[in-house]
C-alpha cells in the first residue's frame, strides 16, 4: 500500500500535465506499461516531469557509459539504499536490456563484497592514504 | 586515526601469514604499493587472506563484466554506504583502469539520481508492480 | 510477521505496568486506537515506557516547533532510514494534524533532493568549506 | 580531499555554462560565496545546471513549506544519510533563514528519536496497521 | 518475490556443485530444512560456496566470542542495515541458539539507542577526542 | 568542527542542570574525563539528561547481557550507521571493559560478513521463510 494514490489511466487522462508525461514514458520506452513509480509520482505534477526529465537524460541519453552499465549501477546503488522497489524495477530493466544471468551474478557479488570492506572499513576506521588525493 | 594498529612493511616482513597476502597484492597489482585498508585487516590474518582472496576473485578473475565496469559498481555502493575511504581509493583504482573523466561524471550523476529515486519509492511506499515478478 | 508477540487488549489489560502507558497513549491522543509499534514494544515494559515517555516529550511537549513540522522531520528521518512502518504511521499521523497534499509533496521533493546531493557531495568527497565552522 | 577538481573562480570564469549557473546562484542568495559543493560539480557543467536548478526550484520557490522548514527537512535527511558535508552546510544555511537554537536542539532531538523508533520498528519487524491504509 | 530463482531441493539434487553446499548446510546445522537465503544465492554455484564458507567459519568455527553473541552482533548489524529478510533469519537462529526473551528485548534496546545517538552524534557533528586515538 | 558549541568545564560548572548530568556521568564512570558527546548535547539541557538516563539504565544497569557484550552490539550498529565518532568511543569503551584484540577482530569480521549477506539478500529480495515466523 502506497502513502498517495497511484494513479489509474483514466485519472492520467484527465490531467494535460501528467498525461504529457506518461505519453513521453510509453515512447520513450516503445511500451504501454507504465510501472507504479510514476503513478505515484503523477500526485506531483511539477515534479513528476522533474524527475523523469533527469532520468531521461541521465539514463537513456548519449553519453559514455553503455545503457546496460548504467542499469547495473542503479541497482548497485538501490540495493545499498535497500529500496525493494527499485532493485525489483532496475533488475527487470537490466533484464530487458541484456543483462545476462552470469552479468546478474557478478553484479550480486560485487555488491555483497563492497558492503562487506565498506563496513570492515569503517568498523577499522582506515585513514585515507595520500595516494588517493587527487591534484587539484 | 584507526581503530587498530596500520601494519608497517617491517612488522609485515615478520608475519608469514600476512607477509604472504601482502607478496600477492603486490603481484597481484603489479606495484609495490599497498594501502592502509590491507594495513589495518593484517590485525587478523585469517580474515586478510579471506577477504583478500575473495577480492581478487570478484575483482580480478576471469568473468562477465568488464573489470572497470566492476570497479564503478564497487564505487557505486561505496558511496550508498558512505565509506569515504571506499569511495577514495576505488575511484583510484577506477581511474588507474582507464575510467574517464566523462565516466566518472556519468556514474555520479546516476549515483544521486538513483538515491533521489530510491527515497521517493519509499517516501511514497509504491508498491511493486506484478511484471516485475520473476518467473520461477 | 513480527519478530516478537504483538500484545492484544486482554493481554495489555492483565500487565499493569503495559496498561499504564497504553492507557496513556490513549488518553493523550484522545484514541482508542493504539497502533502496533507499542503492541511489539509491550514485551519490554520498561523499555515501552521509556520511548512513549520520550515521544510523548519531544512531539507533544511544548516547543518551538509547530507539530507538524515535527511529524515532517520524523517522516524525512524514517524515508531516509528506510523504516516502511515509520513512514505510513508518521505520514498518517502527519495527515491527522493538518499536513494538506501539497506539503506533502513538497516533502517528499526536498527528501529527494537531499538524498541526491547528499550521494553527490559523499561520491565527490567535497571537504567542508571554513565558512560553515561553528565558533565556539 | 576530493575525489575531482574543486573550480576556483578564474576556472568558473572561463567556462560560460558554469559561470552562467554561479552567476545565478550569486544573485539567487545574494551573496559573493559559492561553498565546495557547487566547485565540484562544476566538473559536469550539464549536471550542474540541472542539479542547481531543482535546488532553486525546490528549496527557493513559492511553495506550501516555509523556507526554514524546508532547509530543517534537509538537515534531518542530511544527518540520516550521514553526509557531513550536507549537514554542514544545511545547517549554515538554516540558521542564516532564522533557526534559533532552540528550534536546532528540537529538530536534532526528533532525528535522534526517529532513528531510534526506526531501527526499533525495524528489529521487531512491526506489521503496517490496516488503519495507515490510503483508500485510492 | 525473488529477484532470481529459489532452487528446489530437486534442483539442487542435479547439481554436484550446488549439492556439495548443500550437504554441508545440512550437517553443519544438524538440520534439513534450508532456507530461502541460499536456494538465491544457489543461481551462482561458486558465489554460494565461498559465502557459505565464510559464515560457516566465522559464526561456526572455534573463536573468542559465544556462538549467542555472534548472532546478536549479527541482529544489530542486519537491524541498521535494515534487511527484513536477514532479521528475521537470525532471530530465529538467535533463538534456536538460546536466546532468551529478556536478552532479544536488552539487544533491541541497545540497537534503538546506539542508532539514536549515532544521529545526535552525526547532526552535531562532534570531533573525535584524542583520548580515543589508537597508539600505533 | 562541530555545527554547536562544545562546552568547556567552566561553562558546565556554571549551570547547574547541565553540571548535575556531568557529575553524574563522572561518578558512574570513576573517571574525570567526559567526551566531546556530551559537551555539544550540553546545549539542550534536558535532552542531556534524558540521553544520558537512557544510556546509563541500557548500558549500565543490571541486565541479561554482558557489559562488554552490549558494547560490541553497539560497536556493531554504529558501524552499520557510519557514526565514526561513535565507533571511536564505544571501541575505546569496550577496551576499557576488557574486549581483548581477539574479540574485537571477530566483532569486526561479522559485522563484514553481515553486512554482505544483508546486501545479497536485498539484492535476490529473498522472500522470508514460513518457518522464521513468530507464532502469537
Amino acid at each position: 500500500m502506497a502513502t498517495v494514490k497511484l494513479w489509474t489511466d483514466a485519472e492520467v487522462e484527465a490531467n494535460p500535465a501528467v498525461k504529457a508525461v506518461f505519453d513521453d514514458i510509453r515512447a520513450t520506452r516503445k511500451s504501454d506499461f507504465v510501472n507504479n513509480f510514476w503513478r505515484g509520482m503523477a500526485n506531483d505534477p511539477a515534479h513528476l516531469a522533474r524527475v523523469w526529465g533527469q532520468l531521461k537524460e541521465i539514463m537513456g541519453g548519449p553519453g559514455a557509459l553503455d545503457p546496460l552499465v548504467r542499469e547495473m549501477i542503479y541497482i548497485a546503488v538501490s540495493t545499498a539504499n535497500n529500496c525493494s522497489y527499485c532493485v525489483h524495477s532496475h533488475t527487470a530493466a537490466a533484464r530487458a536490456k541484456g543483462m545476462s544471468d552470469a552479468q546478474h551474478a557478478e553484479l550480486v557479488a560485487i555488491v555483497g563484497l563492497a558492503a562487506q570492506t565498506n563496513h570492515l572499513a569503517t568498523a577499522l576506521q582506515i585513514p585515507i592514504d595520500e595516494a588517493f588525493e587527487v591534484k587539484s
